[in-house]
């Protein structure tokens, strides 16, 4: 077992060195291998981490604190099973974009030349893994697997929050890839906060990748836009995913959501990015007594690692300075594992106070606590909502005789979140072919992409038209015989 | 008629703040208008610019210079077509990647909400014209219309170099557009350096787009990037566009390549970003006496303006000063118009000396210049294109005998542009489906996108998730029954 990475340590600058080269080599043979040798590769990698599992979520326990069952178990699931699905968008071709246009000597704006299109691998691929979902955002996540899909070689630059798994995924990664013939430079892990920024700075790098926190991500963006060549950076970043809450669905079912919401944004010891941060509910609601009782029976968790637990604890004192915020419940401190955990903390406020309360209530709060904030009528929602920062989701808790009610907020919705929910709870992103996780910044810093589901692999490929060349100079996708069966738009018909 | 510009004057910050105010509100009724309302829209703006035609043109020429005919009337007919096309995206549908996945209790990776997403526009879009196509690329040009036919207001930045046909083409824009049914909004000029670069600071504008210079679309590239909220910028800038020619092409055709190449090289006073900067000739081709008739039979034609006639006598006087170029045809100056004029010049090097020539042979210089570079062998012309920066077009006059000696070529162009040409001139851009005009850096800031042909519409667009809301909530593109019969993807399924 090859193995570039001391744990624990910096990558030194060789081996860094190294792994660059080797991925710009691999930049070539991966972009010429087809679209079906590309699908194997992430099976071969799938089946690999699926047959490591019990190796894996162990490991991924110790460094992380998340329990094993079901959450790091479901997780891994979902990782390998994203794999899998880009292995379908690369059977089904469509993300190719190939488009032919034949030579047209009546083309309107004058004769047209055959010419042809499809899509290409960006080249070699940085991407920052997060701290929170140590598989499906991390060595093996979305972001990798859908660079790999598009045929970039992948540097890795783990989260420190959990390095051996990272260690251990990317050999296992690496493994898989080399075995099913994969180029020897396709995918490595580097470690450490400045060999990551040298990475971001090298010139053979093409296209990075970020999920994490604001402050992060921004930093990061700014490196990669400010390269002598600039370069493409999708950086999912903060979000504070509102939730509105109608008097209709108070009255049919306000118990049901008191407790779906608290049970959301203290999942995970609430360090999803998509946990709802506000409640907004109707004045006279009458849930308090509920939400008292469901946080109140959340036990503590611990946090993933000491520098998100004081982080959390930072933000919680200054929520609570705020003017007019109350606190419902006070969450407590449980020091007795390794790291801080913390049982939730609700905080409320009227919409009133919400609108004074400035920078501190509209950023995230990584951690368990959310704050209820309470309007008179729709006007003031809306005044509300015209301030809030874009994020990943906002969702909506009404009942269906209230439609006018609700397409009242859908653009103010709209304006602000990737994902619209109806009577539902954002922590659940499903992995499929509609899903899209990003939105206006801060949410991501590429409001046109997604970073979860099958459009993700669109970030890491670039068009190239073919004009007038002989059938057998064309790249597979573009012969006119078109043997690859590919679904292609042909003279603009589909 | 509504004149918010004064002629050749900067537009004052209360105009300015009127015009960003009137986009931003415009924004909610454009994203709420249909596809064929939008169709509509654009299909006006062209009949109203197809019927000034004969005011357009002469202000055009007078103004820039360039041949009333058939250039300026050939440009203005592409422009008019452009916008139609959209039209044709528009009522087509794909372009809203409407995707629908069912709810699904049996989905892999744990039960499947039901989700769907669909495209929306992002928001008011600044538009930076180019000098050099002042009906293509500039005020009703290719970003204008593909942020229109996405349903984002456009506040357009004029050219100085064309102001007053830009404050009338804009008046018939916006007058089409309102006449049509589009918020008073949808549509205005702005004028000044400043002025622009305080729109492109302001919060209401979500995207920009620019077709310029290196230096100038870095500069404004910068600012969009460096924003507290930064945003998309699609700048479409400098462009070598090196053309190879094989052996087997020389003695089948040279005579017709060499004229062939001067006309590409020296049309339009060789201001086209699709310029043939390069022409790589195998030693001992044979083509001088060919090349240097060719160039000598072009006429003096004058430049856009006295900044860009200037930069190319800067530029030039550069180039001739790089050890081991050669003069083989020196242009001489026209000075007897408005602005210089210049006969072309043509240089020559070998690819040894080229190597050795630095920045100034690699960048592109603007006006009716060009290199002949002549290489010994396929290593050699190798070495040399693996130096090149990205463009937007690379081509290659070969034989189909020589597939072989192409095939191993191909890999190296494709590194370095956006559009492949086999056996014509890149300075024809067709707009059509498979159109591709963009490329890495620095040919653009985007290299995943393109600012011509039908795709140019994603530039403008951000994807929207609906999760488990009831088919009367859903925007018409994601409900069930389908009335505007997208083409959707349907549970993984197209």
């Amino acid at each position: 077992m090859r193995s570039k990475e001391s744990m624990s340590q910096e990558t030194d600058r060789v081996t860094l060195e190294e792994i660059l080269a080797a991925a710009a080599a691999a930049a070539s043979p991966a972009a010429a291998a087809t679209p079906a040798e590309r699908a194997r590769w992430l099976g071969a990698v799938a089946d690999a981490l699926d047959a490591a599992a019990e190796e894996l979520v162990p490991l991924a326990h110790a460094e992380t604190h998340l329990p094993a069952s079901p959450r790091l178990r479901g997780e891994l699931n979902r990782t390998t099973f994203q794999l899998r699905l880009f292995g379908k968008v690369l059977a089904d071709g469509e993300y190719l974009g190939a488009t032919v246009d034949h030579a047209d000597l009546q083309w309107p704006m004058g004769a047209r030349p055959d010419i042809r299109r499809v899509l290409v691998p960006l080249g070699p691929a940085l991407v920052f893994a997060a701290s929170n979902f140590p598989f499906a955002f991390s060595v093996a996540g979305g972001d990798t697997a859908s660079a790999l899909a598009a045929g970039c070689p992948v540097v890795l630059k783990a989260h420190p929050g959990h390095e051996e798994l990272s260690t251990l995924t990317g050999q296992i990664v690496r493994e898989a890839l080399v075995a099913a013939g994969a180029p020897e430079g396709m995918f490595d892990v580097i470690h450490g906060v400045e060999v990551g920024v040298t990475a971001l700075k090298d010139p053979r790098i093409a296209v990075a990748a970020f999920t994490g926190s604001v402050p992060g991500g921004r930093a990061l963006f700014d490196i990669a836009v400010s390269r002598p060549v600039p370069i493409p950076f999708y950086g999912e970043l903060g979000s504070v995913n509102p939730v509105v809450v109608t008097p209709g669905a108070i009255a049919a079912r306000g118990e049901t959501i008191a407790k779906g919401y608290v049970g959301s944004f203290s999942l995970g010891a609430g360090q999803f990015c998509t946990k709802p941060g506000l409640l907004f509910l109707p004045e006279g609601h009458g849930l308090d007594d509920l939400l008292r009782e469901a946080v109140g029976a959340v036990a503590a968790q611990p946090m993933l690692n000491d520098r998100i637990a004081s982080g959390y604890e930072h933000k919680l004192r200054e929520l609570r300075a705020v003017p007019g915020v109350s606190v419902v419940v006070a969450g407590v401190v449980d020091g007795t594992g390794d790291v801080s955990g913390f049982t939730p903390t609700l905080l409320a406020t009227t919409a009133k106070q919400f609108l004074a309360g400035g920078a501190v209530v509209h950023e995230e709060c990584f951690g368990p606590a959310s704050i209820v904030v309470t309007y008179t009528d729709q006007a003031e929602l809306l005044d509300v909502l015209a301030t809030l920062e874009p994020g990943l989701t906002a969702t909506v808790h009404g009942e269906e005789d209230e439609a006018d009610l609700v397409a009242g907020l859908l653009p103010a919705l709209t304006r602000i979140a990737g994902r619209l929910l109806w009577n539902d709870w954002p922590t659940g992103v499903t992995v499929s072919w509609a899903q899209q996780h990003g939105g206006p910044y801060p949410a991501t810093t590429a409001p046109t992409t997604t970073s979860v589901g099958t459009a993700a692999i669109e970030r890491f490929l670039r068009p190239i038209a073919w004009q007038g060349f002989p059938d057998v100079l064309l790249p597979e996708a573009l012969r006119e015989a078109n043997e690859w069966r590919l679904p292609r738009r042909t003279d603009g018909m589909r």
